[in-house]
């Protein structure tokens, strides 16, 4: 049996990706938790670069980058293909999980930071959603009809969007702003695949992006000129 | 014979990954030039998102996102192969890639913005530059020993940084900080696949960028508080 091991965390989604990745392919692993606040020797050795989750270690050799690792998981392991077959398809599918991880910042700075850094992540997640309202107008999936390599992506926009925004209380999604990425989320936290890869702890999901909302406050409210 | 486009720019980095992929595999094409400041309907049409080149075009299908084109030449055409065949071997190629991509901002505030932007740009740039240094003892190619995917996204730090240095008088890159990775660029710019595919105006580059870098410092001064 292979010898999978990933280094992640319960409450990111980059660590999630490469989750249901493993799961769509039907791999066994051992998720070994990372406390940030103390990195293991593991990690660092096995991310010498970034020195951040996800890592995925597979037979001792360890990938880093989580849309690097879904690339590896999709020609390593048998099973149902995460990217599609098609290489324009392909093209799209990697397209749009590049519009998405671009736009990681801005959803961060919207949620964490405060004053003009604030104020630009809002302009900038506000223009990635119009582009999304757009481009999954009466569309399920991002690309074809099958749950895929951008969908899984798609997490950060997917779930932990609205946690983020249930947590911190800053508004950036209503459904008369963006119609059709609300009723596409809608059915994405529905969809099968998602429902069953979601976090099994929502509410602790929730209670922890609060706590760290509040702890953010706080500092910014201590370091305020 | 397969109809082959690229909308691009004689002087981008981006634009000439593309067409360095396109002479490994031996494809003909035709560049169309695009004007920025007059960006073409065809352009505008290919790439709605993000209106950038370059973007090629494929029997009239168009793929974006100088990567994603790799990716896509590689998986589409016949020829010498530009990833390598290992899956393992693909991960450190396209992380490598991946790291690069992320320090373009880096590169271009260095050398484009002035103040407290253009530390910060400085700051990463040398902080990419000691990884660079540190990855590429000892090495000609980043994966194995042939050039391919990271090697094309490297042509940034290869050979453009060079310019941009020598055109806008900041000094980034010195021998004496960054010793292995001045051997690897030496050996980069010489090695039979870059000499060939190196943009063949190497004077009319580094008078482009001196223009640009004279016409920033000039609009830089007129708005200077």
């Amino acid at each position: 049996m292979a010898d999978v091991k990933l280094l992640g965390l319960w409450y990111s989604f980059f660590s999630h990706r490469v989750e249901w990745a493993l799961k769509i392919k039907g791999v066994k692993y051992e998720l070994i938790e990372e406390d940030l606040q103390n990195k293991s020797p593991l990690l660092l050795q096995s991310n010498p670069i970034h020195k951040k989750i996800p890592v995925l270690i597979h037979n001792g050799k360890s990938i880093c980058e989580s849309m690097v690792i879904l690339e590896y998981i999709d020609e390593t392991f048998e099973g149902p293909s995460i990217l599609p077959k098609d290489p324009y398809d392909r093209a799209l599918a990697r397209f749009w999980a590049k519009f998405l991880d671009d736009k990681v910042g801005a959803v961060v700075s919207t949620f964490i930071r405060k004053g003009e850094e604030q104020e630009k992540g809002k302009e900038d997640a506000c223009e990635m959603l119009k582009v999304l309202d757009n481009e999954l107008k009466d569309k399920k999936f991002f690309v074809g009809d099958k749950f895929g390599f951008a969908d899984i992506a798609a997490n950060l926009v997917g779930y932990w969007l609205g946690i983020f925004q249930e947590a911190s209380g800053v508004e950036l999604v209503t459904s008369e702003k963006f119609p059709n990425f609300c009723y596409w989320r809608d059915e994405y936290i529905n969809c099968s695949q998602v429902k069953e890869y979601l976090p099994p702890r929502n509410d602790e999901l929730l209670a922890f992006f609060q706590g760290c909302a509040r702890a953010h406050a706080a500092t910014s409210a201590s370091t305020q000129k």
